[in-house]
């Protein structure tokens, strides 16, 4: 029996003119609908670092997640769930996602997690991953080191207790320096477990703790092989998922990257959104929404604010570091044309004196700073899509050789 | 020829009717009046940490303060200036104080600030704190180690640099240790330290860099002796000051305190504000609106909220310590009553996941609270005096013994 997902619906309402796989989606949840191509910002712990709910909103975010593995730790979904669930505790009551736990679990058993997806590093495995299996995945706690145990049922569950919109299937997060073989063997295993994850979803009813319906994505592996993101792809089309995510290994490279994403979106379910795993730099998610992709995750943006860096439209690496002592006496706000809280009210020179001093407000106005530009950005996407102009908005937002720097 | 003053005034429109000291006025400034008695926050190196100034705002706060030894260090006054000066720098459009930075000065050469004003240590001096003569203080920066020399004309010129609207006298803040003899001495010096001071204001005209006209605190020295305290407060009340600051030693215990406290408030001039430097226990706000204090300042809301600890009326120690495993799965706010963000939007179980979980937001929540609940206090106790009814005021916000705990 096929799954109806009451309350959730998504609507391709535009696609590029120019030609490219863009499209605009309206997608609704029990918490309101938003527009997509969107960028999804992280609460990794039931929060965004360093800003309220509400400073979220007033920087215009549609949608954020969560992360399984780091809220079963701690505190723990039963606690979250006797709390009244993510959008109560948090106060966000806007759609939000929560992944599966494997990402981290695997990541954090392999190394960094950006580096493993992005290939930048080989490792060995290290003792927090310590088995998988058909059954499901043994690892250490990263506050105590007690030994757990996560399977695609048991994912589904803490979900279902934590109570977002989107839920995620469990998937082996394959690293870079695995062989075609392994890669094969594992994604047939990750489909396993979302059938699992499907099933047990369908067992409780896809509502959750608090009594609102959730909806499920499924994710599109394969490593960086062609016929394997293909046969994956369509797998996926076939369960009976509301979403696709595509996850895995991306490359070693940016251009690979690109070219693995393709890959995937040849073959996903035409009408179903897309979610693109862990991508935030400003030409990847250009390329990413010529490819179809609908929506994107990365901690980057609130990540690199906490550093000093400052994402801005056409500038060189995409960011401006705020630490930088050209910015000392300058009475200019970062972006003049940006309208987040801190362009409207701080200027570079205090920002600098404020990261320079460790003030925690000088991470807190870049974070709104990124939160506001990543959606602004997209902002700027879904309007170039309608009126077939992503190539001057990507030409708006990527710096190229012969810009100034 | 005496100084005016232009765009400041303090009129006292309400006496205790109850019989204490404790009063109402309102202290005007070219930023706006206040109400007092009021409690002045601590932004220290031009931030209030972990808030923005609107979130300030929003908690109803009326009034901060920055200082003067870490801003002339970092960023430097000339910097300030050139940002447009601290109200324009850090986006706070209401009333601001600045000290004169010897109280940092010699706290960091003898040891810990409050330990000191508080008499909780004796220590020897340390090395920050180089050389006092006549002339003003050596000592060294706290960042570089640079060796810095800071006289009453260095510290108005530094204080008419970085604008705001009170500026306070250099004098030398005696620690606990010293004997009466020292004590007499380094008063006396401080009070020609007040005529300077003075001096310096009236030849640039009490007109700050950015063109608004300032006013000055005198400082009440005199440590725990009595006539010393008398002889202090008299002078200082003869000094052309617009307002009076009550500081140096009080004493080893809060009885003792609230004796020297007394003592100058006997003879501080009648008819100017007082602010009582470095306190703000709730108790001893209540002690000091008795004795006649129209406003103080403390760090210790703000550092407290970032050890976890929340503010609350009639609890043991005035305070709940947020990591308390209690709190876990509470799901009531910290406190029903108070109506600041943190108690409007979250949980103490939330608030005590986010402490667990070293989420910055934690601490951001319980400064919010922590700064919302003592500009409660002091409405509290504005209403209370006109009504006549601090005693009442007290007994709901002052722990006693047979109160639960």
């Amino acid at each position: 029996m096929a799954i109806s997902y009451p309350g959730f619906s998504f609507d391709i309402t535009h696609r590029d003119p120019a030609g490219s796989k863009a499209r605009i989606g309206t997608l609704s949840t029990p918490h309101g609908a938003i527009q997509t191509p969107n960028f999804i910002f992280c609460g990794t712990k039931a929060a965004i670092k360093g800003l309220t709910t509400e400073q979220m909103r007033d920087e215009k975010t549609d949608i954020i997640l969560a992360n399984t593995y780091h809220l079963m730790i701690q505190p723990g979904a039963d606690l979250v769930a006797k709390l009244g669930g993510l959008h109560k505790m948090m106060n966000w009551h806007g759609p939000m996602l929560t992944d599966s736990g494997g990402y981290q679990i695997f990541a954090m058993g392999h190394g960094s997690v950006a580096d493993e997806v992005k290939g930048r590093r080989t490792t060995t495995r290290e003792k927090t991953l310590l088995k998988i299996t058909e059954e499901g995945a043994t690892f250490r706690s990263y506050t105590n080191g007690e030994k757990l145990f996560l399977t695609p049922e048991k994912s589904i569950d803490i979900q279902r207790k934590l109570g977002p919109d989107f839920v995620v299937q469990l998937d082996e997060c394959t690293p870079f320096h695995v062989d075609r073989k392994y890669t094969a063997r594992s994604m047939k295993m990750s489909h396993r477990w979302g059938d699992r994850s499907l099933t047990a979803f369908k067992e409780f009813g896809g509502i959750s703790a608090n009594g609102l319906p959730q909806a499920m994505y499924g994710i599109v592996q394969g490593g960086v092989y062609p016929d394997l993101r293909k046969e994956s792809a369509e797998i996926v089309a076939n369960q009976d998922f509301f979403a696709t995510a595509v996850g895995g290994c991306l490359g070693a490279t940016r251009e690979q990257m690109h070219d693995v994403v393709g890959m995937a979106m040849a073959h996903v379910h035409p009408t179903r959104p897309v979610h693109l795993l862990g991508i935030g730099g400003i030409v990847d998610i250009f390329e990413g929404v010529a490819l179809g992709i609908d929506t994107f995750d990365c901690v980057s943006p609130t990540r690199i604010a906490r550093h000093g860096w400052a994402l801005a439209p056409g500038v060189k690496g995409e960011r401006l570091n705020m630490r930088n002592a050209r910015f000392k006496d300058d009475d200019t706000p970062i972006d003049a044309e940006c309208g987040c809280y801190a362009c409207r009210t701080a200027s570079r020179g205090y920002i600098h004196h404020l990261l320079k001093a460790e003030e925690m407000l000088g991470m807190q106005l870049l974070t709104m700073h990124n939160v506001h530009t990543m959606n602004r950005l997209m902002r700027d996407i879904r309007a170039a899509i309608i009126t077939g102009t992503l190539a001057e908005a990507r030409r708006k937002w990527v710096w190229q050789a012969g810009d100034s720097e």
